[in-house]
This record gives structure tokens, C-alpha cells and sequence, in this order.
């Protein structure tokens, strides 16, 4: 269980950090927003979500902190402990809410002060809007969240993290390590939104919206993206997306070989395979 | 309009000419089916889709029919033209339901006999289930029917193919002539579903089910495909769906490239290019 006497910083006031926010204070924190924009910050006071914030001058605020979430890009949130993470106190729980683990995870542990444990984690529930005015939109409950403990963290600093999920809502909270996280994520989650955003780059066919169903809307419902935060993404895990992209891409062109040689038999059995590994996900749903 | 007075033959009791039977006979049309299984002949008599139906001896049902629809895949819809065609009788007016148009249009009406009318159309409502007892499922009011008349059609043959859509609850009704439908379809659908199943077929990722959210199943729908169905679309078409893939492989290879040389400018301008895209399609749903 999380100690809700600790206050709780969120550093970020992005969609995500707006609604750890909004959840914590729901849960019955005292929370406070760091946002180097001065319209989230207000915004968050606003709302309620908060009930402190600072767009500057942030060590009053981090002095007074038990828990602290980073909800910044990966580029960010190192950058920002480089600068401002001495401020972190002595005894206080950090995690944040990147999308990528490896790079991340090791760096940020060793950027924090004695005496502040980081644990890494990943709520994956993003959604096609960003920005703290659209946090309430962002819900929690079908979403996994992700715990990458390192060597470095302890059995308060899990604890800490899985709480931190229950509290916000999480239904399925699991632990996978920094390079698991990323293998899985490059696969369930980048793999798909660079085949969706490819769709769109090789051709202009906006004359065929007309006749699109729901099959074509569902595989590029995921081709408008937030381009600063999926190149933060893509880039810090290339190594494994450049993987997934080559096997997936190895997959396509034996099925453009069946196509050009007129291979029917080959073709129905990778429509075959394609059913029966499908069904997995459904029945896992 | 079409006239209630003339007997409507479904020939083929699959998923969609068992709906066009359904709906054909709440519109008040008197539907016999013709299919080579006796139990789909059974499932559409018991379930009063059709008044009478026959697995074999086709002429007496053939005989009398005012409209015919040719509810068969592309290979078998030409096979049977070649072996029954002659037993439409002259008048009639045939349509089918073939989800590829070139080769498909211009060779059955080569087969139509002396003074019977073939016009191509495609009713774009498929499922990922198939056959007759799950015709009920299908929703035409959602999806596009598209029209591809040639120049041997006439003005009643057009009106018969509009109104036959207006009758089943199709809002969205228009012409294409074959060669524009085939490429339109390789986009909006066909390309779609190489994508999903190359996905599948890529790799054995079914312990992964566990970490999807809904734009992994979403994109992954339709990888549960028919295969015999897929096949022959797929083949059909095959030289428009070779061009579709080699434009979305240019795109995904332009991607993988931007995270190769870590072009992070590139890749933002792919990410917003693909977000200014989709966003037409969703204007126009």
C-alpha cells in the first residue's frame, strides 16, 4: 500500500502525468505538478489534479517529495535528473512512465542521488491525443502496466511501483526486465504503428476514403501520432523495431512470392497459419 | 424500383448471398437458392430465406427467374456460367457478388445467353465468418455497394444492380468501371489484409497476447481470414496487389532507414505526414 501522508510530484504535466495526477488526488494524495509550461500547470490547478504547481523553481516543491513520477519522454526525463536531480530528497520513491526501458532504466538509476531508489515502469495506455487537457480521457482500467526491475531496486521500490498501479487502476500489472519490456513493446506496439504509418506514407489515396470499411479505419486508426513522441520511441528501441520490421517485411515478400508465381497452395496455408495464430490474441483477450 | 413480381434465384447460399436471399424475402420477392450442399439448401428453406431451393437439377428453379444473383467465388461463379448459363432464361437480369471485378465482369457476360443481361457488382459488407448460418450477421447499412457496369450494359441493367442495393439497406451506392474497382480494392482491403497476415505469419508471438492493447487487435482482426476466399481475391487481383505492396514496402523500408541512420527529422516528417493523411479518412467516414 502506498502512504498517502507522502506527497506525491509529478514531474511532467503531459497526458499520462495529468493523470497520475488526477488519479493520486482522487485516491486521496496531495499532489503537486512540476510542467516547464506554465498553461499545463494552471490548467492542473484549475482541474484539481493538483494542488501545487511550479513551472519554475522547482525545489520547494521536490524538497517535500515521497513519491515522484517522471512523465517524460525518455530525451527529457534524462536530461531533466541531469539538471534538476539533486533535488530529489533522500528516501523518496521515483518511477516514470516512458515507453522504452533499456537506456532509460540504467541511466536514470544512476543519475539519482543516495538514497533515492528509481524503479522503472510503463503504463501502456496511450491514446491518439496528447497533453494534460486530455488526461480525463485516458482510461487505466484494460491497460497494462509494466514494472522493469533492475539489480538496483529493492522490495520497497517493487512494492512502491505495484501500488502505485492498484491505486491508479491498473487491472494487469506484471514484471518484465528493461530488455524483455522493449523486445515485447517493439513488437506489440511499434511494429504496428510503423505499418500503419507506412500505409499512409506510399500513396495519397484520400479519393478512396469513400470506400473504406472498418477493416482499413482499424489498421490506421493508429496512423495519427504524436510524431516528437514516437521518434523518442522508435529511436531509443531501433535495434529491436529494425528486427520485428525485417522479419515482418521477410513475411510480406513470401507473400508477394505466392502472388507472382501464382501459388495458391502456399498462400493458403499462410492464411491458415495467420487464423490459427490470430485466435491466440482472442482468446487471450 | 424493381418489380416484386418477378422470382429472384440466389445462386451460391454462402454468407452473402444467404443475406441478399434474408433480404430479399422481408422485401416481399418470392427467392429460390441453388447451391451444390444440400445443407445450406435445408438451412435457407428451414430459416425461410428462400420458398424453394434445389442442390441439383437447377433448370425448373432457373426457369422462372426474373433476377438472378451469383453468390460464388470468381473460379466456381465462371465454372458454373460455362456449365448452367445456358438455362437462364432470356430477360432475366444477373448480378453477382465477386469481391474482384477484371476478368471476372467482361467473361461471364461472354457466357450470358441470347438476351439475358450480366452486371457486375460488389456489396464491400464481408465478416470474418462465412456460409450460410451466419448470414444473419451481415449489416449492409454500413458499407459501400459498387456498381461496375461496361459498355455492354444497358439503362435497366444499371437501374436493376441500384436498385437491388437500395432494396437490401445499402447507403452508400456507386459506379466504378471494373479496372477502377480492382485497383481501389487493392488498397482499401486487399493490401489491408496482406498486412495482417504477414503480421501473423511473421512470427510465433502468441505468448505476447498478454501485453496487446487494441491497436495490435485492431490492426490483427482481419489476419482471421477465409483462406479459399482470400486466395482467389487475392490472386485476381493480383498484379494491382503486387504494386500495392511494392508501394507500402518502399514506405516501411524509408522508415526503417530513418532509424538505421537515427534520421530523427525524417521520421517526424513521416509521423506527420501519416497523421495529415489518416485525418481525411476520418473527416469522410
Amino acid at each position: 500500500m502506498l502512504d498517502t501522508s507522502k506527497r506525491v510530484v509529478i514531474v511532467g504535466l503531459g497526458l499520462l502525468g495529468g493523470r497520475y495526477a488526477l488519479g493520486l488526488t482522487r485516491a486521496g494524495f496531495a499532489v503537486d505538478g512540476i510542467d516547464r509550461s506554465p498553461e499545463a500547470v494552471e490548467f492542473a490547478l484549475k482541474e484539481g489534479y493538483i494542488q501545487r504547481g511550479a513551472a519554475e523553481n522547482f525545489a520547494p516543491l521536490l524538497a517535500e517529495a515521497g513519491y515522484v513520477v517522471l512523465g517524460l519522454y525518455p530525451t527529457a526525463l534524462l536530461d531533466w535528473l541531469k539538471q534538476y536531480g539533486g533535488l530529489l530528497p533522500a528516501g523518496c520513491l521515483v518511477t516514470d512512465t516512458c515507453g522504452v526501458k533499456t537506456g532509460v532504466v540504467d541511466a536514470a538509476q544512476a543519475l539519482m542521488p543516495e538514497g533515492v531508489e528509481f524503479i522503472g515502469s510503463h503504463p501502456m495506455a496511450g491514446k491518439e491525443v496528447s497533453g494534460v487537457t486530455n488526461a480525463h480521457l485516458v482510461d487505466f482500467a484494460p491497460a497494462n502496466f509494466i514494472i522493469t526491475p533492475t539489480e538496483k531496486n529493492t522490495e520497497a521500490g517493487l512494492t512502491f511501483a505495484w501500488s502505485l498501479a492498484e491505486t491508479l487502476g491498473f487491472q494487469h500489472i506484471t514484471t518484465l526486465t528493461p530488455a524483455e519490456h522493449d523486445q515485447m513493446i517493439g513488437y506489440v506496439s511499434q511494429l504496428t504503428h510503423a505499418i500503419a504509418v507506412s500505409l499512409m506514407c506510399a500513396s495519397d489515396n484520400g479519393r478512396l476514403a469513400e470506400y473504406t470499411g472498418d477493416s482499413f479505419r482499424d489498421l490506421t486508426r493508429i496512423a495519427r501520432i504524436n510524431a516528437q513522441m514516437w521518434a523518442e520511441l522508435f529511436l531509443w528501441n531501433r535495434d529491436n523495431l529494425m528486427k520485428e520490421i525485417d522479419q515482418f517485411e521477410g513475411a510480406l515478400t513470401q507473400l508477394r512470392a505466392c502472388l507472382e508465381r501464382g501459388d495458391r497452395e502456399e498462400l493458403e496455408a499462410m492464411f491458415r497459419l495467420s487464423t490459427q495464430r490470430r485466435a491466440v490474441f482472442d482468446k487471450k483477450q
